[in-house]
């Protein structure tokens, strides 16, 4: 076949096409090889793994990219990475990181011989060793294969306040049918090139999915042409299955677009213009399953579905199958590609990039080794006066805000906060005072705080911040999620997966700690009494503790002095997901800031002030035990801690001699026992602060039931009543909310009296008066449309 | 001005403008007015809502859809439903539903004069009334506003297999930001336009979010323009801010939409031609907040961010705002709208449809009413043969295939099956020997399956299968989505949606019941040992279980013949979510089809074949007591069901006289106390099952916790000891698998021992024998690559 035109030299073409061939070996060495890795004999059954996992189909395409990268690496000097959408595709990105050396640097038993190469085949997808996706264990990946969706938003978070970075982007189509990746296109509204780097998106489309065609494969080219220009790309198509013509047509792309991103860097820069440019991206159209297996068992698998895992798979029992395997990998010319140690012979090692420039040793995809701490403000200068607790009032986001902002201020390139639309809404805006939101689309007259080079990300779409935020995570820097509570749920999956990665990545030596992912949840269920039932859902937190002990951590703050410690300490810690629940609404303040940072560093506590089960000489946890309390009323979230608290001032009225102990719970995990999380108290803790046998009546922020998950081992499980939400709710008053759930003061009333035996005579009548007081709220509310003045203006009498 | 050219007569301009002022002034009277529903008063604070809660910014927008909808309804006597994306724009459909007398139909006392209409009004988004939101209180809607994203893939699914109906649905711009929506617009590849009615989208861009502009909005329309072409639809754009003109020129646009649906369809339908066509949409560029205040307290709200909620809103506290809000309404001069009675006065009246031509009553929006039963055929005679317990083996999954082919073809246009392209993959393929999967995009030589009138809906989006089947349920009709379990999660926040609106709609009498949404998860956690880790998650349970009781059921049947009966009971049940956990690999046959069915109506029971607590003669749950055993086994889920007996297997051999129980829950729900949830079953009931103080090992499916809270009340609660999975995994073996996670047969031996100190001098070398077989079978699992072939090929040997 006569060579296509093009950028390659006859030898540049043969050397690139040997190296994409040695890939391909290597792939397909890992799915089927235990043994005869350089097919030095005849390969026979027992040579082969008894159970064949994998997937070729995609990687092919994917061992094609990386040579093509490598290419214009080493041609500009480039400082690239790799997003691999395609996550199946781990052999190929395994087999690329051997070939450059990355692979045996991070695991040197994996040695660059015929020994080492029986070993990462043997490794592959096998009992005790890697994963068969892309996975963290393999050097050069921020993205776990498995779930779809979130290659671009992944790559524009690596992009972002990185302007020498390029991050080539690889979309499957299959991917590409997904929810998070079809919006994440429009992630180029939110680059700006004079500050950020370049994602450059190769759609690949090798046409089919596990077993069908895929959507953007079988629609016109021109429709998918203008779809991409509708995203705001220019797109350029490289389509075929003769391997030297698409070479030869893909290394004139690269060129092309690679030159076409320094122009506009170039120009942007120059000129600092950071309008949006029609960033280039690559449509590469070639056969699923390429140059393997093209007929088996007289089906057509290369070009089709059939090749998306193991295309020929009874290699064990059908010896024309284990012919065509061997067919298969001679096909590669192994001979020719490694030389007699097993070692890549030396023509080709010369076509990887070296040390940093590699993209499996980059630095920024193992993000730890370029993170560095925050700048961070003293968080006490934030702080809101308290003389008395329960006397003022804050709203609590909005405080945090000024510290946010000057976060921001502080450290004006590696720290960005995400929301979907909601930052004002959340009380955040103070962060407009440093910076704007990031914007690449058009401004007109009377836009407020939008620019490129904004650092809040606003977007209409968790996903998008989500995504974003694991990226720029990911590659070494620290961020900040507020989202309303309730629409969290629209990310569940894809905290599963930054969760595994965490939990994975803990374990893998040469992985640096990353920043932690950060949560503030607000606007949250109990003051969505405006939005309705729609926005009432606090099940984010039962979803996260689902996951692996060390890497979860939950806070629920009860005032603003209390939030700003939490969020300092979250911003300070690296390699967990944070979630903070807190209110945006005004709302009392409770302790002034010494004494909430001893309440947030134990956690959990008693409050002393609250509470009438001890002298004052005894005020400290440790003598709890001498003053007994007859009922311990415990408190997480900042509405349950007001209606604990004014239940107990209801309970001081009428039942002074009743010794109240009012426990609030800052740490959620606390309340596990210490054998199940690192925050975990022990049982001899638990009992001083709960007691051994007193009623303790326990009001949450979430679902009621997951605190009896948490303490279901404790001693005092059985006295344990929980108010909580449950699922009841509607366009309504706040104190109408906390009433459906019964949750109210009147209804914790209720519950004491209904487990203190002892309360005597008046117990009866005040039973009845907090019935009576139910019924007198909400017949208020109905007629008027409001709380009781009494009720929404409440505040602490003591 | 003069007016604009355009198909509406000077009347019918006059007249379809006064309709929605009238519309736009019902909205704003819902928002604000307590009292003095007509102006016929000077407006004083008084009659202004104490709290205003409510959304201005988009209703102006909606209002003017409905008005031309209705135009074109009446013209073409359309049947026609209007799915409403921004669904905070609850006052303008309530004001429509209003306006065309349905309102006053199903909430009588909801009158039309002027003591509904202060009714009408107060009600809005105040105690005790309705929500804000368009919301299942209102007639017309199938779709909750609040959380966004899913406006399109709910038409779609209303329009499937109903060729007479045309689905409008505004789709907002901030909404159009979500992932979900942005790969939506791609259900156009699933449509038949012979067999399928037609989905009208308008994009309404009226600019902003909560506080900033639209991604939509602010790139150039050219581009916007190929973003739709490349989506595959013809755009029409109608921009404007002078009612006139954009009256004219919507009308014109909607003429031609409706006409060319129509010569669409006719094509289509006259050669049985099902190509798909480019659907034409709706580009609508008009003001957020239009005709609302311009200029409030020196800032601009009309047009912008600022007319999101309620746009002037200090009525208590600022003469201006009152004396603004009362120009405002006059603005729409409500004098010339409604009689003396407060009625629409005539010439208005006739501008809507009528009967169950308005939208608002239109049954395909209340599904319940064209329900029908399904016609099923006899699961049992799709049972598998069990002539002893646990010596033969079935693919589950398959089993129930050939059962929902044959529902399939019995019900040929009221069932669908969704999968993310994981059909084949999770064993139901049976399906493809009745139809095809639905495909409207090209179909090339060799394809399989795919067909535009297939009936099985696969797309790399659980998002879209999820969105689509909400939309065809809550439109009357039946469907099945089967899913990796893992992979449930992505839509998480869309069950959540779906959950609170079964749950709303219970309530709400003249919403008729729908059918249940039916979960089939496989390919599940401990069945994912080649996909590695990010396949594994089983917290969807959890998830759901969050929800009302009234409407969760979860099942975990143990084998093939039980998957079945669980299968039609699910299929015939109405207004639940079904979650059915099963195994789609060869796995042990327990029961026979009767014994099956009767296990399953109980939801949980005792496996006498494989106890030995009681003599052959009392072989009754009742009768249990008479022969308390020493231990209980008790297993929910295939592989934990599998692993319990085969420990109990173990534990016969080491120990003949240890009384052994084996307790299998089908019916996960029966384990929550009867007080909790409808199939809980009783205190004295859970007592018989697992004793009142005897150790009980629970192998469980998914994350252990979830057993603790849903027995944390029982009697023996502190003797159930589970094992469940606890986030270990990786691409390994299927036996590895359940020993990262120590819900294997040995451990469960281990545990069995570490609780029954009775077991003599044996019990430490039978411990010790565990320990090393784990060894072992590890050992040789790492070494060989595959599970021991004892334990792979397993047999229950009684």
């Amino acid at each position: 076949m006569p060579l296509s035109p093009g950028p390659l030299s006859p030898d540049e073409l043969r050397r690139i096409h040997a190296y994409w061939r040695a890939a391909n070996y290597l792939s397909v060495g890992q799915i089927y090889l235990l043994d005869n890795p350089l097919l030095r004999e005849s390969l026979r059954a027992e040579h082969v793994k008894p159970r064949l996992l994998g997937h070729w189909g995609t990687t092919p395409g994917l061992n094609l990219i990386y040579a093509h990268m490598n290419r214009v690496i080493r041609a500009n000097d480039l400082n690239a990475i790799y997003v691999i959408g395609p996550g199946h595709g781990g052999p190929g990105i395994v087999a690329n990181a051997y070939l450059e050396g990355t692979y045996s640097e991070v695991y040197p038993s994996i040695t660059r011989d015929a020994a080492g190469l029986r070993r990462l085949f043997r490794q592959f997808s096998f009992p005790g060793g890697i994963p068969s996706h892309v996975a963290p264990e393999i050097p050069g990946s921020i993205h776990e294969g498995g779930e779809l969706g979130y290659a671009l938003t992944h790559a524009f978070g690596a992009a972002f306040d990185n302007p020498d970075l390029l991050v080539c982007a690889v979309v499957g189509d299959g991917e590409a049918e997904t929810g998070p990746l079809a919006a994440s296109w429009h992630s180029n509204k939110f680059l700006d090139p004079v500050r950020d780097g370049a994602v450059l998106p190769i759609l690949h489309l090798n046409g089919y999915k596990i077993a069908q065609p895929t959507v953007l494969a079988r629609i016109p080219q021109a429709e998918l042409d203008q779809l991409m220009r509708g995203y705001g790309y220019q797109p350029f198509h490289v389509t075929g299955d003769d391997p030297e013509r698409v070479h030869q047509r893909f290394a004139a792309v690269m060129d092309t677009v690679v030159a076409e991103i320094a122009r506009i860097q170039r120009q942007a820069r120059a000129h600092g213009d950071p309008s949006r440019p029609p960033w280039p991206m690559i449509v590469l159209r070639t056969p699923k399953g390429w140059t393997g297996p093209s007929v088996v068992d007289g089906a057509q698998v290369e070009g089709t579905w059939r090749s998306h895992q193991v295309p020929v798979a009874q290699i064990h029992d059908n010896p024309e199958h284990l012919a065509e395997l061997e067919r298969w990998l001679h096909s590669y010319r192994p001979e020719e590609l490694f030389d007699a140690d097993g070692r890549l012979v030396a023509e080709l090692t010369g076509l990887a990039p070296s040390g940093n420039r590699r993209m499996s040793a980059n630095p920024h995809a193992n993000g730890g080794e370029l993170l560095r701490d925050l700048a961070l403000p003293d968080f006490r200068d934030y702080a809101v006066e308290v003389a008395n607790p329960a006397t003022t009032f804050s709203e609590a986001t909005r405080v945090l805000g000024g510290f946010l902002r000057d976060v921001m201020t502080a450290n004006p390139t590696t720290f960005r906060v995400m929301g979907p639309d909601e930052t004002v809404s959340n009380r955040l805006g103070a962060l407009f005072q440093t910076t704007s939101r990031a914007w690449n689309a058009q401004i007109v007259d009377g836009d407020d705080d939008l620019a490129p080079d904004g650092r809040v990300m606003e977007v209409l779409s968790e996903h998008l911040c989500q995504g974003w935020l694991e990226g720029y995570l990911l590659t070494g820097r620290h961020g900040f999620f507020s989202c309303y509570e309730a629409f969290i749920h629209i990310v569940d999956s894809m905290v599963n997966q930054h969760a595994k990665w965490l939990k994975t990545t803990r374990h893998i030596p040469w992985r640096r700690p990353i920043a932690s992912l950060n949560y503030l949840l607000t606007s949250h269920v109990w003051r969505q009494d405006h939005n309705g039932f729609s926005h009432q859902d606090p099940g984010f937190i039962d979803h996260v503790v689902n996951k692996k002990a060390e890497i979860i951590r939950v806070y629920l703050p009860p005032d603003a002095n209390t939030l700003l410690s939490v969020a300092d300490h979250c911003l300070r810690s690296r390699h967990y997901i944070n979630v903070i629940v807190a209110g945006k609404q005004p709302a009392l303040n409770y302790l002034p800031m010494d004494a909430a940072i001893a309440h947030c560093t134990r956690g959990i506590g008693i409050w002393d002030w609250a509470s009438n089960d001890h002298g004052p000489a005894s005020r400290s946890e440790h003598a709890a035990a001498d003053g007994m309390p007859d009922v311990v009323m415990a408190c997480a979230g900042d509405i349950p801690t007001l209606e604990t608290l004014a239940a107990v001032d209801i309970l001081r009225r009428h039942f002074p001699d009743l010794k109240v102990r009012v426990v609030n719970i800052v740490d959620l995990m606390c309340l596990q026992p210490d054998s199940e999380h690192p925050h975990g108290i022990s049982n001899a803790r638990f009992d001083a602060l709960f007691t051994a046998d007193r009623p303790v009546i326990f009001a949450y922020h979430g679902y009621p039931w997951l605190i009896h998950r948490l303490t279901y081992r404790r001693t005092n499980h059985t006295n344990i009543h929980v108010r909580g939400y449950i699922e009841e709710g509607t366009t309504t008053t706040p104190f109408d909310m906390v009433m459906m759930n019964n949750l109210d003061r009147f209804h914790l009333v209720i519950d004491v009296i209904d487990r203190v035996p002892s309360l005597g005579a008046r117990a009866a009548h005040v039973w009845q008066d907090m019935v009576d007081a139910r019924i007198a709220a909400r017949t208020y509310t109905r007629d008027f449309g409001t709380d009781m003045p009494e009720i929404s203006n409440w505040t602490w009498p003591y």
